[in-house]
């Protein structure tokens, strides 16, 4: 031990975060009580970031991936001096507190990502891990290192399990992320029971397998041997997972059973966890020796990091005034290139296409941008540039995922959350396979931003299983998620540059796999309100039809047709409800008049999303089949013909 | 090599499927050139799958979890004896075919399992292996032995790096499920590349890691080799992963490339493969040798193990009656339960604790129910009987599923496909992390059942991302799927009976964290229906107010009190969209008739569902926040005093 206090600390910080939890009737004291000596460890002897600046860009990060510990991560940014009062501690889980249930990112300073759902942590970790290696590859110098910073993550036996952390786990080792360090809390208890009912797996086995390095600390309340095999993980050169065995609810009358896991302690089991850690202080306060031991170690090793970290900015800021500029840009997504070459399209083309060949142009312009995809670039068409992100090409900027859809997610959010621009690629049905991943990223009001192709039954011949239908009412459902379906090329290039100009909420693109003509009706000022009349008839218009995407060009034909022979319809295409849901409410009447009830959707995909704004939609409640394309749009009745024909019928 | 004809075999599978896929100018036959020998030295050696009746309960199972394989599976299932003829074969990936673009069960006799989304089928497959152990636990007899199938997947790299697969893995190395083996197509080769782009798992060590056995063939065209390692592992005591070294698109001019995973190979390629091959017969015929070796081989064995199976049934239907009928029943999902002694509810519950109770009743009279959940049996209440499985208990029908949601799921369906009836649970909002394996049952049709806890923003204190708001929207888009939100103690009882009576589709049913009072107004016939009137006024009504869950309540409430008013207000009760969506025109227009168009949709949730039924949504299109919950229902308006206001606003 290196200073007699801390026993008093880490007692200190099971006991507020027990207190917090019994005081709140809510919240699990299991992790709190067991793992205390671990992150008391971590903060006082290895962890730079600074209180002062909890968003410096060179500062280690520390992600709670099991996030039902939240309480204890809250009483650590405490007595570490973060913006946390005691008053805020002890509204642990009530409405409106900076305490809320599980660690929220935004809300609470110094949590760096949103968890709770198990697994999320520790994949969005490995993208920090990924960002750090980018940043320093391209923006070191020799004489001015910038990053150099390290990602630590507290998991569970439950974070390893989940699929997602073996994917992005399975990354990391492939990339020889040696910054960073996984703290498993190995405590062999889950809600249900003993880890043993569900997992026999061979930790060190499994993760030398994925080439991590692994070391194993005894006894979780060594906090000398939990402190050596960190200095340990921080001198290996592949990621480190260091599990540590402790016991659930350490010190609580029933500590080692899964009774405590996620019950909070009545005032009497309080009373006995004092008395069993010798600990006598009243509730609510944090012994003076405590919060200095905390800013002697913790502070001041923060402070001199931070302080570094300036000086040798103002270094190279003065030395390297270029890639200072360009570093500024990125870090705070603050772009102003206006001149950008992209291309100009007039023959038909896939939307896929456009938005890969968009996607390339504008990452020669925004330095962050940092795009993959799960193993289907060639067909989604989205690639970054610099070459494929490894470990001889950290500073490449297209990651090749694997079949890793739920991990590319996260990962997108944590390389997002370093200040780059995290954008991930797949088809569109395998974005079930990850929108527990988005979701987060709606929750953090961070802009992530997901191309997915093949949008539509309209991918033919695969069939069902890789034929999109209602996930574009699962994702429109989303709160907080921007889901745009372009039209043709010229709603694809501003869905793209759109993506790149917001910081508030993720992005997710669908795009055609086939061919869509360019529209003379589409427009740019109409594409920016979400919604926009895209064809008005000679005269005042007794129908809409409303549409996006591949659909909306049929659409527009049989409004021409249907003008011809004298049934006035207008057509309104809406690429993003989100967008227009945001427009006043005049906008919105201008373009969908409540005196126009005769309104027709037409969407391949769920009805269930235009009820909102059309009696009448022309869409798909079932699965697809496997088909050549050339006879989908008749089997499903998305022809001209049909449309006029429901129109007709109003 | 045990027949002169086996390399002829091989190479008949090999050229006919690459004629498939070049005639359909779709498909991938990377896999179908590379895998032929494997599943030919499967086909001809082991696998008992008579083609007569290819739906015999004690069958092995394979399993293309490389679903996008589906032309070799095809040709496979042609020259075995299944019923797909030439003609079949030749309408590959059409419209209507038996054979479309990736396997369906369901519509292609042979398919065990609806593959294509990766990892998916090895994740079924290990649901397969757990029902052969559980139904062999229970009825096999010292002197008949019904079970005593093995459970064979092809799977490739993809496959692999799904962290679906590494769950369900993970699981079946638990359960020492030693009738499973995997025959790895490792082919060094993905769609964007080199595998190790993505990849540097140590296949050996990571399996080792999770209990699993490993074994490797060196050339995937030694089909001795071959056949030694299944053989071999058919003796294993644990399950087997057997990787086999393949070239990808063996034959073909752009062998051992991503270029040929899936891309037709042209005419003048075609051509090349056959000389490459040294294949010189008419396309879309099979040399009479290979049907005879095949009829030799395969046919015979499985004919010879299919009567076995005939005639030990006969016997055991003789010698042990009960347990026959019971086997029966269970395999038909075809229960006569009349008299089950259900509880009775009237004071207030949650609708978690109701559904836990009646599916731990039901357990005793339908044999066929096998329960569990990803570590939240304590929180959704919901458990199965007989004891946890595991090695020492595979009679065990509550399976501890640890926190692997998605594996759960593919699991469930496994054990679903296999005449069981399976049962996941967990918290409503992770059921984004599994809603994929949902949506295979659903394209499906089976009966599998997921009762998903915690509901709505009612969680509390957990906050955000526990919370779910979108899911009922993203799954009641979803085709062919119940979702059912009850609203008391007897809706609940009676979604859980519904979900045990049907066999085309899949059940989701969410249940409530809080107590629900039990309601007067909700009755049977109405619930059978989908949606129903469960609160009429007394004179004809104005306004209607449709709701569900835990919102129905305080609706009744409102309208009872409008009534008081003088505003006659109907309340619908529609706890399934999907039930109801089937009923008559008449039925409907009775329930929520045209004219009536002052309507109010109350749901705790994404507003984007109800819009079909109703102009006016109370809803929630926002994330939830931490708080007690005794503050939610005044924080978002769902109060009887807000819903009355916007009812009179109309």
């Amino acid at each position: 031990m290196k200073n007699k206090y801390d026993t008093l600390a880490v007692n200190t910080l099971r006991v507020l975060s027990a207190s917090m939890i019994t005081k709140a009737k809510s919240g699990h004291p299991g992790i709190c009580l067991g793992s205390a000596p671990i992150v008391h460890v971590l903060f006082t002897e290895f962890l730079n970031n600074y209180s002062g600046n909890s968003k410096w860009p060179g500062r280690d990060r520390f992600v709670l991936s099991a996030g039902h510990g939240s309480a204890l991560l809250y009483a650590l940014l405490h007595v570490s001096g973060f913006d946390l009062n005691m008053e805020d501690l002890m509204a642990f889980r009530q409405k409106g507190s900076r305490t809320p249930g599980h660690p929220e990112y935004g809300h609470t300073a110094g949590v760096e990502v949103t968890t709770g759902p198990l697994g999320q942590g520790l994949a969005t970790a490995v993208g920090f891990a990924m960002a750090e290696k980018n940043l320093a590859s391209r923006y070191n110098k020799p004489d001015a290192t910038l990053f150099d910073y390290k990602t630590y993550v507290l998991c569970g036996d439950g974070d390893l399990q989940e699929g997602l952390a073996m994917e992005a786990c399975s990354l990391a080792g492939n990339f020889k992320l040696d910054n960073l360090v996984v703290l498993f809390d190995s405590n062999d208890i889950q809600l249900d029971g003993p880890t043993y009912k569900a997992t026999s797996d061979n930790i060190k086995l499994k993760f030398e397998a994925m080439n991590w390095s692994y070391l194993k600390v005894e006894d979780g309340n060594d906090l000398v041997a939990i402190s050596k095999a960190i200095a340990k993980a921080n001198s290996l050169d592949k990621p480190t997972i260091i599990e540590i065995k402790t016991i659930i609810g350490y010190g609580a009358s029933n500590q080692g059973t899964s009774a405590v896991h996620g019950k909070p302690l009545t005032a009497e089991q309080l009373e006995e966890l004092k008395v069993n850690l010798d600990y006598h202080y009243p509730e609510f306060t944090v012994p003076s020796e405590v919060y200095d031991l905390y800013a002697q170690t913790f502070g001041k090793r923060s402070k001199a990091s931070y302080d570094k970290y300036q000086d040798t900015l103002q270094y190279y800021k003065e030395k390297y005034p270029n890639e200072y500029n360009e570093l500024t840009i990125l870090l705070n997504n603050n772009y102003q290139a206006k001149d950008i070459d992209l291309p100009i399209y007039d023959s038909p083309i896939s939307t896929r296409k456009v938005t890969g060949q968009v996607l390339s142009k504008l990452a020669e312009y925004y330095p962050g941008l940092v795009a993959g995809s799960a193993d289907l670039a060639s067909s989604c068409m989205i690639k970054g540039i610099a070459g494929d992100f490894a470990y001889d090409n950290y500073a490449g900027r297209n990651v090749c995922y694997g079949v890793r859809e739920h991990a590319m997610a996260s990962i997108v959010n944590g390389l997002t959350l370093s200040g780059l621009k995290g954008v991930g690629s797949g088809f569109f049905v395998f974005s079930d396979y990850l929108k527990d991943s988005i979701r987060l990223g709606a929750i953090m009001h961070i802009p992530s931003l997901f191309i997915f192709s093949h949008d539509s039954v309209c991918v033919g011949e695969d069939g069902p299983t890789h034929e999109p239908v209602e996930q574009l009412a699962g994702l429109r459902a989303m709160p907080n998620l921007n889901v745009v379906r372009p039209a043709d090329a010229k709603e694809a290039t501003w869905a793209v540059l759109g993506a790149m100009h917001n910081n508030t909420y993720p992005t997710v693109i669908t795009t055609s796999r086939q061919d869509l003509p360019v529209l003379a009706e589409t427009n740019y000022l109409g594409f920016i309100k979400g919604a926009y009349i895209c064809f008005e008839p000679k005269t005042e218009p007794t129908h809409i039809i409303i549409s996006c995407g591949s659909d909306l060009n049929i659409c527009l034909q049989a409004a021409k047709e249907l003008e011809a022979e004298g049934v006035m319809t207008r057509v309104v295409s809406m690429p993003s409800e989100f967008i227009f849901r945001m427009q006043t409410e005049e906008y919105k009447e201008l373009v969908l008049p409540h005196k126009i009830t005769k309104r027709l959707a037409v969407e391949m995909g769920s009805t269930q999303p235009w009820y909102r704004y059309a009696s009448n939609v022309l869409g798909i409640d079932d699965f697809g089949q496997s088909m050549p394309i050339k006879q989908i749009y008749e089997f499903y009745g998305f022809t001209t013909s049909h449309i006029k024909e429901l129109i007709e019928k109003m």
